[in-house]
């Protein structure tokens, strides 16, 4: 059986066992992944002066991109690509906060390595694009005829970071917010569904908390992706915007648990036991009650 | 167990177990949440000009805002957020006339607070609409350079109150007649889908009558937001089109009824049963017929 | 359990149990309902000159109000809404020739309603519109500052009425086509999926075969609201285009018929029995031998 | 029962038992209907001059026309029409060598068919562009007015025959990897749901590598049309671009070997075991053993 199924085959000859190299894999193949196709999403934007893509294209586009790659790494890591929702795992009790500090590295990796393949088909194209416009010379890195926004977020000189960081805290507290009503087993959603949920939840944010930054809430998408416009346009993608960078990687963290949080003080919690529910606690408070008598 | 889940053991200290406050806080909650989400949707229309959302961003955006705010609810309250849909419920038997009427406080209470927090993460952007048009002083509520549009709808001068009426009325019913086909347990959809059907039946009125009045359809959703807006622009969002703003609080309410009781008036009522309906009838009849024997 | 439960006191006195009265009503309603949107879209389209939908609105509205309007309709009639789809019906044996005559009636008067409900809403829109352009007296029926289009299709001078019949009969072939892809049971797509799947299928073809005519493929759809165009815009809207109206009226019975048995002779009927359907077929045959040894 | 039902009379007549016949024939036919589709959706495109269809539509509609035509063969053949994916079945151990030379073959003979179809509905459109544009004389190829871009994919000036190579072996690579991640049972994705995820996909790559080229990513899709093409524009659909015209045959090729199998080297090699699996893997073994024990 084995020997004329060359997909289990490959399997019986490289399966790694130990869950943390698995799970490390994934959020840096998912993460490298999710960035092919979403900075070519962004570059088809821009680079075509907003005429092949529009806003709805960004939207759609990304939203599906979340989707497919979190099918991808739904059995394995779970598909965070997003240090915020990784932080919100560890206050879940679902991961540790060594775990956590190693997703984020990774995640942060695959965005660098995602960025470079985008840049690496659309190379002709941010060439063509500044020979058309005439500009000879350094690339700029944001206004009229900036491109760096194909790989990161900048900030708009109407405003100010301390707006950005709520922008950035209200976008990522959205995402986890509705990643938690999701994932909430109460809710009844079916797991098979959870990813096509979460792409539709991102075209949702898209098209309402897109105008100040453009939406990256999620640190690794936006740092990665930053270190390889690096290469390109020098030191002006960290200092731009009074050094700006940082909200985008800080803003994020805060906000997801503010969000995931919320939904559980306010709704969460109080959804009314069912009675197979019922059952687990009955069986929950037996087991418990021993240990109470035996304290008194 | 409960020790190391943190969403348990917040359930286990906090958990509200009277179901009236439950709901409250849940229409609350998530009006409010439709409206961080809906009011921003329509600021980045407006405030870009439309060059960044389109319509059909418009559309999407706010249907999947309903989806997610009722999946978030969908295990307590149910995700109303709408007076109208909400008095639907009592003429279906499912909510009182007191709780109905406390649901549409909290709603409208919701929407406000919604509105505040739309507005707190784009009023740079409200700022610098106003400086890119040169225009000092006091902000425009409607026409050209208007922006109190991003809050609620206000009437244009080319269409009586007696067609935004009509508007609402027509739309609002639309609304719930879909909501009434989507629950009606003789139309078989599992419970899991409601959330999205309800908000692809949102895109779809969107694209079909949005050209008089941007389907506010809904007399929270138009009303707290107009309070806010009220701080910022005074009394013309009030006295605009001839003391427009009550159409979109009464309208929808006969038309919520008028919609929702047509389908089962036309069709609903004449479902043929199945076998299993048969089953239920014939239960039904026979714990009746004693009482039936009785009267004679 | 009756007393309390207001739809089910309605269903209880007010069902009609005759099968045909019961599908002709749905048809009836379903129709007109499907117009009430459908026309509206459109009309946002036209009378906004294309600023508030776009054309990717019409396919998605359009899609949608089938898909809710189906599912309304999807336990009594099934929801066909267009005489060519229960002319498949017929030669799939699921129909009457008599009743698709009552349903093709009912489809044409309920679309001649909807027309009317739509109109109703946007009269002040249309009024606008020609005050706007600066056009006195009668409405134009077709061309520039055209708006009959509204309500049905009309021919394009530089496309022949030959053309125009391979349009309509291609466009309903693919729509009856998938119609019978999607409920060919050995395609084991669930019911429930079912006016969902219509829905998309109807968004794809207008973004393929809308560039002739608008793709009405759907002869009630063209004629209903035709005959009520008559009343605005007199006899021109039958004369335009060589008598044009006629096309969308016939060209989809045939085209509908060509599309669902090309299914079925080039897929469908080779379609490998599953292990259940073998014994389905067992059971048959062996009802069948006797009959034929009989004859023998 | 056969008798009443014209579908299983059909079924009963006419039936093809052998499978390879059953499977080219669903593959001829739903190549044939894809690229009905397709085409006009790109001809609705280009001859309005991206007035009725904007880049949107184009990946909506394609990416329905792919959910569609694979549900009408899904239990059939499959539903490849694309040469690289069967190649990559081959690969997985469900395909022979043999049957994907007659699988590609007849999916460029389908494509062929396809485009003559839309290009009938189409003619006069074609016509009236060149009529507008005050051409006369042969049609235009490529650049401005140029219009066989409505077929087949073309080079730009711009953009080298490498990165045209990268481009098509990144977007078929996308394509391929979401349809091993969609297939693999250990993903636990209902098979009725995998049409609709695989136009999803298309969807979101359209969003993303369609600014080279227009993401043909599939040789029989891109070589079908052009041979058809080649009869109205002679032999510049050939030549344009460097003989450009063999890179979307042979690039897709290992583009879609390499994305299918990086999806199983990194992630679902390393798919953790469920309890069912390894029931599944002890009862293997054990089988094995004897074997093993006999060779010792």
């Amino acid at each position: 059986m084995v020997a004329c199924d060359p997909v289990a085959r490959l399997r019986a000859k490289l399966r790694i066992s130990n869950p943390l190299y698995v799970n490390l894999l994934s959020e840096f193949y998912g993460t490298a992944l999710l960035l092919v196709l979403g900075l070519a999403i962004v570059m088809q934007f821009i680079l075509t002066s907003e005429k092949m893509n529009t806003w709805i294209n960004i939207n759609v586009g990304w939203g599906f991109a979340i989707t497919f790659c979190v099918y991808c790494c739904s059995k394995t890591s779970g598909g965070h690509f997003n240090p915020a929702i990784s932080l919100v795992m560890v206050t879940f009790g679902r991961l540790s906060v060594k775990h956590f500090l190693l997703y984020s590295l990774v995640q942060t990796l695959g965005a660098f390595v995602g960025a470079a393949i985008a840049y690496g088909v659309y190379r002709d194209q941010f060439l063509h694009y500044y020979a058309e416009a005439g500009i000879e010379g350094d690339w700029i890195v944001h206004g009229l005829f900036g491109t760096a926004g194909c790989f990161c977020s900048f900030s708009k000189d109407y405003v100010s970071n301390y707006t950005n960081f709520i922008d950035q805290f209200i976008g990522t507290g959205l995402l986890a917010l509705f990643v938690a009503v999701i994932i909430d087993k109460r809710n009844k959603i079916p797991d098979v569904a959870h990813p096509l949920l979460f792409g539709l939840v991102l075209i949702m944010i898209g098209c309402a908390y897109g105008m100040n930054l453009g939406y990256p809430i999620n640190p690794a998408r936006d740092l990665g992706p930053r270190l390889f416009a690096y290469f390109l346009y020098g030191g002006e993608v960290f200092t731009q915007g009074g050094y700006y960078f940082w909200v985008p990687i800080i803003a994020p963290l805060p906000g997801a648990l503010f969000g995931a949080w919320s939904y559980h003080f306010f709704v969460g919690a109080h959804i009314p036991d069912t009675i197979e529910d019922r059952e687990i606690n009955y069986i929950k408070e037996a087991e418990m009650m021993p240990l109470k008598k035996n304290e008194a």
